[in-house]
């Protein structure tokens, strides 16, 4: 029998989760944080969202924590991670392929003006409005990890010029890469719709903010797919209604829900979408957890593509 | 001097193209319908878009018609039209493009549910509505000519499942072929957005009406990017109203613009552009014709490509 395991989630139900592990490996020891978590000696593996700050490191033994999801800011933001612990993080492919429809209809919706369309519609206006040709858009994407490269492979048969930014230069054909601090502002300078895909780290909290977002070329479409702190959102209606942007769709927010209060609402260049870009898809997540634990049972370490470097955050 | 040509367009204004095919070859003697156009023996070229019905016979020596876009239903459909004059529509590389963008998009657009997350925002509603997975949609493509096979190109990298259906087979890898009046009933019951990109012949005309589209599985989406005489816009409504469509983006329509009075202005499930799908690039246009002109003085025919099969009005 595998050594035990606790669940630990501030935010979803643990049923579904520990269901569905239990359907692949009805042998596991499954046990809900923090009523059955003892003792803590026992506890080898952890599977995680959002866990509370200070929780993982009261189990001395821990071998493995596992992140329900791709962005583990929550985690490693925990001032008290057990740092010698890896951390596995979700790569789903499920979950890669519904943020790169997401990046796709929303490049589109900005490039076409669909937002202006619809507008039209409302007063029953029957007008052209320009549309660029689609090799006459430069669109960049901030970060190019799996999801940014994913999202790149599926613009390019549209025809876009494509450019991408990540801490490391990437070489990826068909796409310019810019990284580290000095790329960003060339990054940004040719760029017409931004699309951002970056982790959630100490450094890129707030990166979306006026001083980044003017070097922009007037009139440029912001697309935010990563994280709510990746936005400073009062630049970001002001730069709006400057012109400076000349729409933005957002799917993430910080808070979440958005409160009703919060001019992205009714804002009529923004597009909010609830955090729906993408889902994780829970049985495959259980799938990779089990077989994960299972492989560690027989002495296999976690994949690498998978582990996070703790030192970058993501 | 190459011998004169005729232009004859009832919508657009002449000075632009004429303006573009002088800019390539000062010395073309281009004559406009009706009152330059003499005398008719002299014509050997006409360049024309929405010509006047039995305008074309009139010219005993025409050596070939040009037609300044894609779509030649207005012109086919001239009982008068002189079948032995080779007609050359346009190909181009442009429209294609911006057609790909167009259907793209709005099959994300109803996939992705952006018309009920739009009326969310506009609720100030945070609530998640559930999306199915792009390799669980089943794209379908009415139409697989140049356009439709570009869309299919564009749409494959999303992961759909994708199917054409045409006139005669074709074989385009990663997309199902389906043909003939036998192959339309299977081909609709296999397909949750429907995509029409078809020519606009007799055969065609209202293909797009409640017996057909009562053949999709309930809650399809339709996409028109084709023609406004494709559709029986009261069966669209009607289904629309029952649930049998979940949502439709019409680009085009019959009268254009479509009259204010029109219930898909308002329909919450109709998605109206005004005819923006895909403009002709008249630039690239113009070039067309005038290096096809300047080939047949030289004795070379028209691109087979760009012919038009009179019999099959496309």
């Amino acid at each position: 029998m595998p050594r035990p395991i606790v669940f630990m989630s501030s935010v979803w139900d643990p049923k579904i989760w520990t269901d569905y592990m239990r359907a692949i490996n009805p042998s596991l020891d499954i046990r809900l944080y923090p009523d059955e978590a003892k003792p803590v000696e026992d506890i080898h593996y952890a599977v995680v969202w959002r866990p509370p700050h200070g929780a993982l490191k009261t189990f001395p033994n821990l071998k493995c924590v596992f992140a329900l999801g791709a962005g583990v800011d929550a985690i490693v933001s925990d001032p008290d991670y057990p740092r010698h612990v890896p951390l596995s993080r979700m790569i789903d492919d499920t979950l890669t392929q519904a943020m790169t429809e997401y990046v796709v209809l929303h490049v589109l919706h900005n490039h076409r003006r669909q937002r202006d369309f619809d507008a039209l519609q409302r007063l029953k206006k029957w007008r052209y409005l320009s549309v660029k040709r689609a090799e006459d858009v430069r669109v960049g994407i901030l970060g190019l990890g799996v999801l940014g490269q994913d999202a790149a492979r599926a613009l390019k048969p549209l025809g876009y010029q494509l450019a991408g930014w990540s801490q490391s230069p990437k070489d990826i054909p068909g796409v310019a890469s810019f990284s580290g601090q000095d790329g960003l502002t060339p990054f940004l300078q040719r760029t017409d719709i931004l699309v951002c895909l970056l982790p959630l780290t100490p450094r890129t909290r707030g990166i979306l903010n006026r001083e980044t977002l003017s070097k922009l070329p007037k009139g440029a479409a912001l697309v935010n797919a990563a994280r709510g702190g990746h936005m400073v959102p009062e630049d970001i209606l002001a730069l709006l209604d400057e012109g400076q942007l000349s729409g933005a769709s957002l799917d993430v927010f910080e808070p979440e829900p958005l409160p009703p209060e919060s001019p992205f609402w009714t804002h009529p260049r923004v597009t909010v979408t609830p955090h729906a870009a993408a889902a994780t898809d829970p049985r495959a997540i259980a799938a990779h957890v089990v077989s994960t634990i299972e492989g560690m049972e027989r002495g296999v370490p976690p994949s690498a593509r998978h582990l996070v470097d703790l030192a970058k955050g993501y």
